[in-house]
Parts: C-alpha cells; structure tokens; sequence
C-alpha cells in the first residue's frame, strides 16, 4: 500500500528487495483532482512512472526530460489553477486516462491499460488503484473571508499551492465511506504472503487505503504477515507534510505513535510489525508493549539498495 | 465568410486593405472534431492564431515555435488518432475549450474568452463561429469492406489521414439543417457594408456557413455589397482539395463554375461580384451573363500586401 513520492520510492526498494516476488502495488487515489477537465492521479501516475524508470528522480513526481509548452500556454491564457504543474508528457497520460473514463471504463482498466506500456517488462508487477470510485481529500483549513472561518481546499490546493502552511483543522475525504475496493484488492490482499505498509503519510495516503470499506477488515483478516514502516524519522517526515496533517486527526508526530495508530492486529488493528528508524529506537519498547513487533533500521530511503536493505531487515524480524 | 489556410491568409489581407475598418470574421466550424477528448476548431484557431500573429507561417496552421511532446506520448501509448497532430502550444487552446464547453459556454463565448487573448490589440476585428451548434462535415468514400461498399468518414480525417485521395462519392455535412447561426452572424452581415466570401473552399468551407439555415438569407437580403472571390485559378486550388470534393456536389473544377454556384443575388444566389485570377479571363463572360459583375486580378496570396491589392481591387470594381 503506496501513496506516491515515498511510496514509488519505497515500491522500488521492495522490487529491488524481492525482484522475483508477484508484486501488487496498492495506490492511493485519495490524492487524485481534477484540472483543465483532465483527471490526474498523481499517486497512481508517479509510482507508474518509477517503477516503469520515466519518472524524475530529482522531483520525485511527473516525467524525467519533462517540457511546460502547453502550462507556459494555459498561463498565458490566463486559465487557472497555475499552481498545479501539468508537465507535456505528463498531460499525455491525463489524456488518455480522461478520454478513457468518458468512454466508460474504470479507473482500474485504464491504470492496466496505462501501466501496460511502462510496467509490461515486469508481467509479476501490477498496479492496482485503492478504488474505482471517486475520492477526494480535503483539508479544512482557517479563512478569515469564509463564513465561518474556515474553508475546505482540495488536498493538492492545500499542498501544492499553500505548501501545507495553513494549519490544517481537519479532513475530509470526500467519498470514502461509499467507495468499494477496486477489483482484485481484496483478492491480493487475501492471498498476500507478505502486506507491507508503505512508510506513506499516514492521513492522505496510507488512511485513505485502509479506510475504504473493506480494506482494513481484508488487511485484519489476511493470513500473511503485516509489515508497516514509518515514515516519521526522529520527528519529523523525510518527505511530505504529514507533521502538519497528524495533528489534524489526532496523533503525535513521531513514529511511535503512528504505529500504535495503525495498531496491531490482535487488538483491531491492521499491523504485526512496526518498523521504526534507528533514531526512534527509545520509543520501541512503547511499541512493543502494545502488542507490535518491533523492527529497527536505518529508514532513509536514500537509493533502492538502501531501501531494499531496511525492508529485508523488517522481513527478517517479521520471518526470523 | 472564411475557412482556415486560405480563409486566414485572406483575413490577413483584408485587414491590411482595411486597417480600420470594423471586421468580423465569420468561420466555417465543419471542420471541427474532438480528438483525445478535445474540441478542436481548425479553422477558428487558424484564424485567431493569423490574425493575432502567432500562426506558423510556413504550415499554414497551428502555432509558430511548436513542440510535439504531447502528441510524442499519445502515440507511444498506442492511442489514436495519431494522423492528427495536436502541438503542445495549440493543445493548450483545446484544453480551455473544452473546459468551457463542457461547463456550459456557447462556442461563441468559448472563441471570444480565446480570442481576447490573440486579438485585443485589435478592436475593431471579431471572430465568430458560423454557429453555436455541432455541424460536423464527413465524405463519402468508396471501402470495398464496409457494407454497400461504401462508407463516411470524418473531413479531418479525409484529408489529414487520407490526403484527400480517395474519390469523394458524396458529402455530409451532419448537424447543418438543424444549425442557427451563432450571436452576431445575422446581425453583423444585415449591418455591413460589405460583405466578403474569402477564396476558401466552396464545399467544405463556404458552403457549410452558407448553409447554417439563416445566414444565405441574411447575405441575400443585406443592404451590404457582396464580393465573392475565387479559390480556383487556372483550374486548379492554390490550397486543399476543393478540386477533390466539388465533383461531389456537381460543380466543375473552374473558376467560373464557382461564381455560377454562388450565384448572383439578383438570381436566389449570394453575389454582387465575382472575383476571378487573371488566367481565368476568358471564362468571364459565362459569369457576367448570368448577371454577376466580374473582377479580375492576380489571386495569388503570396502575402499581406498581395492580398489586399486584389481586395482593393475587387472592391473598385463594387463599388467604382
């Protein structure tokens, strides 16, 4: 289960650590918008460009050799939102996705078709989207102008025009209670050997995963083993903004207590190991008293190998 | 009255004869298509793109400093149809139409937000769609294996895909009869003092405008002068393939012919003047008879200036 910068990151340690496992990847689409009428799942789209090795390593998101002739365009026409980065190749994938919902598929066939060009030289790699029904993250945030005082934004507006600066009061994700698994989650979480939880943020990539209906209960239900890993090292994210959501729903920013968030599994919740970075070790024993299993590493995800190194470790703890 | 290469090349000319004269142009809209899941208006964007200075001179159409990443990306995906080429810059254009199309605006008010980008510099100048409504052009062709050996495709797709090679067994202009003419089109020719038939093409260009129920009737009863111009000289288009396509409809491919087509006010039709290439003298007579006045000039629009001075022309002989 993957959001996307982190979770590409993290999917591609998982590949280079079982390069030879049948690998699903669970993305979340909580993150997904709409802009100039294109749909644009950015989670779906940057761990479809990582693994399939077009994705720009520096940014973390959008297309290696990236050009901005049509955005340079839209701004000159004055068309908005000019904050959200539509990049030419990039837009391409839009098209085809947009084009292909209006003709009526699901999100899940055009991800297959789309994945199909970038992820065909892996046939035991696959890509699946958290749902086919549309789910939208937003965040409340204070505006002093909006009756009331405050204001939902959609996430991407929240985090990639305001850079999570506003304090986030809550949020909302917008039809996840009536959403349904896509087709083949529930299947490929029933059968997994290993669910491994993406060191994602924990209230707009990972929640949004777990809470559609279903989800949480295949996670508790499944006969493998459940890895999460953190993705708050000695107190504060390596990417993202979750230290600025965790608030929101009410929990601390540090790793202990996203586990104990997530919990185990023998008291309802959806982990049986929690890996922690070495810096966080002094809250380990918190951790484990809880009923989680402990696994310690170094979690920087600083290449694949170094990615691929923490997850053996965190197998090796789970599978001794 | 314009289509897009030739309708814009003279648009150009007539500005240049008539600096500050009030222009509205009105363009053919058959030619439109949606492709990728865009609305695309060739001959409405060729115009705006002329006249606003941003056209590729060389091509004719689309705009000037092109890039094709987008196009690029489609075709790596597989996607169809990739004998359509859709430029970074010019795909910006689609986007916002499509946007505002599918938020509700009319194509007029879609052309007019697009136009006050490329045209504001010039007030005086306006550019409407024929209409508001979908008017899509398609050819009959010969295909051994469609049923009844024969089939329609779309305009674009006769001459962009099919270079307007095969024989056109006859022509369909679909949504025409139903049509009304676009906010402004009536009254704007019932005001004029002139009112201009550019040298497009008569069957896929002139003929579609003129056959928005409405607009024949409105040319034939303004108080205006009307100059049509030929796009046939010495037998044979300077531009497209009208040569192709008038046997479709039983006009012969000659200068003359087209002027007859159009007819004389005084006879149903919606000519004054009929403007005929210097080649083509000799088959004036024939057209003077059936009661058209007849000016002649060089028709070549090598560029502005050489435009304008046949216009000026032509107009000498309206109005002496």
């Amino acid at each position: 289960m993957a959001g996307g910068v982190g979770g590409s990151r993290f999917a591609r340690g998982v590949r280079r650590a079982f390069p030879d496992a049948e690998l699903t990847i669970i993305a979340n689409t909580a993150d997904d918008i709409t802009v100039h009428g294109l749909r644009v799942c950015p989670d779906l789209d940057t761990i479809m460009y990582a693994l399939g090795n077009g994705h720009d390593p520096v940014r973390g998101w959008g297309r290696r050799n990236e050009s901005w002739a049509v955005l340079d365009e839209l701004v000159t026409y004055g068309v908005g939102p000019s904050w959200f980065s539509l990049g030419d190749r990039d837009l391409a994938t839009h098209l085809v996705r947009t084009e292909m919902l209006a003709a009526g598929h699901r999100l899940s066939a055009v991800t297959a078709t789309l994945a199909n060009r970038w992820l065909s030289s892996d046939p035991l790699l696959s890509l699946l989207p958290m749902s086919d029904d549309r789910v939208e993250t937003h965040i409340l945030i204070a505006d002093s102008a909006a009756p009331g005082g405050r204001k939902e934004v959609h996430f991407q507006e929240y985090w990639v025009r305001w850079h999570a600066e506003p304090e986030a009061l809550g949020v909302v994700i917008v039809g996840l209670d009536a959403a349904t698994p896509a087709p083949g989650v529930i299947d490929r979480l029933a059968k997994a050997d290993l669910i491994l939880i993406a060191p994602s943020n924990p209230v707009v990539s990972i929640g949004p995963i777990l809470g559609v209906p279903g989800i949480a209960e295949a996670v508790r239900q499944s006969s493998a083993t459940v890895i999460g890993f953190a993705g708050i090292l000695g107190g504060a994210p390596v990417l993202g903004m979750a230290h600025r959501l965790l608030p929101a729903i009410g929990v601390a920013v540090d790793a202990a207590s996203i586990g104990l968030h997530y919990g185990p599994r023998t008291a309802g919740g959806v982990l049986d190991v929690w890996t922690m970075d070495l810096r966080d070790t002094s809250t380990a024993p918190a951790v484990e008293q809880a009923g989680l299993r402990v696994a310690v590493a170094d979690l920087v995800m600083s290449d694949p190998d170094a990615t691929a190194a923490f997850v053996h470790c965190a197998v090796k703890t789970a599978w001794p």
